[in-house]
């Protein structure tokens, strides 16, 4: 990744919460901001803990008070992405409007995180084959509920008429995969901001459940 | 990523040229399977010549005679990669049909080439910033070419009447995106092979432009 293609991962975006904001104290949250770096640049196995304590400005000794191994740091960055996933959908899940209306929020608040958060979103999202046995199988329990909350989206849309949709959990998937992969090519300076994708991409998704903005 | 869920880098794909056939002496063949399995599991920087030349089960001085650096390997698997990519989508550009079914060959072939060959896919699309400056030119200049094929399959969709496309430039890039995701989540022992995901997605990619099957 160049320095050019990516916001830094403890910067803000407009209209989003500052990212890492539960995570306390200072020096905690500063180390997982490093990890998130260091892992997007060079992978998490070419990662030390010593280079994270560096990028962070503190010594290996202080980072062990906070987190005892590299895999902690990975598993806490992952869990944090996912449940923060997890609430996107399920904020545009649980909000008022009709089955299209609140698809189309899905996609534009998904893609929006996908973009606005793209080097966090790409440790998320490339890195989970490098989490322990448990923490993987904990993490891919929350992908499931994520996956849950669109099929149940496109569900109800189908029993409202709103949609036609041959194969729920196959376009459920290919609707997150969309979003997701938003995280690899976004890059800042490109001709669309976050919020512009994510409308973009919220009338192509209604256009592949049958149901277009202009019908 | 887990050995359940990868095909091996070398390994066969059912009406699929056999990968990496163009690459010899056999040696250098060998070492460049190896390199993306390497790649594939630890990432490209955690990932040293000795260990590409132990899993092909030679020295590193012999992996020296064919590559000389481990970017040189990257750059011919990156490559190797989008110049395949690049023949698909041209392949069905150019083959006779209406625009419309040309998109669907398009998708069809694309998705199935990412599904089948998900590791060398993974390696090809996310290991893009560890290559050299000169070779990275290179290979965005490959994938900008792929992009403009699918841009012009869609303008003559539209000039046909067939397709209605409101932001053609956007529309590629989202197309090419939800089939380069494939490889991030396919998986051998998932409930649909490579042939029946790209009929799944060319059906989808349809519906995005405007042209359902169903019409």
């Amino acid at each position: 990744m160049t320095a050019a293609d990516q916001t830094a991962a403890g910067e803000d975006v407009p209209g989003e919460e500052k990212p890492w904001d539960q995570v306390t104290p200072e020096a905690a949250r500063k180390l997982l901001v490093a990890a998130v770096e260091a892992f997007a640049e060079r992978g998490y196995h070419a990662t030390t803990t010593r280079d994270i304590a560096g990028r962070a400005g503190m010594s290996p000794a202080a980072l062990y008070i906070h987190y005892k191994t590299k895999e902690e740091l990975l598993h806490r960055i992952s869990r944090i992405g996912h449940d923060k996933a997890l609430d996107i959908l399920t904020a545009a899940y649980e909000a008022p409007g009709t089955p299209r209306e609140r698809l189309a929020e899905a996609v534009r608040s998904f893609v929006r995180w996908h973009a606005g958060r793209h080097t966090t979103a790409r440790v998320v999202q490339y890195e989970l084959d490098a989490l322990s046995d448990d923490h993987r199988a904990e993490i891919i329990e929350l992908r499931r509920e994520s996956d849950a909350v669109v099929r149940r989206l496109l569900d109800e849309g189908v029993a409202a008429g709103e949609f036609t949709v041959p194969d729920v959990p196959g376009t459920a998937v290919a609707i997150l995969s969309l979003c997701i992969d938003v995280a690899r090519w976004f890059n800042t300076q490109g001709r669309r901001t976050p919020d512009e994708v994510g409308a973009f991409y919220a009338d192509l998704v209604l256009r592949m459940v049958g149901a277009p903005q202009d019908r």
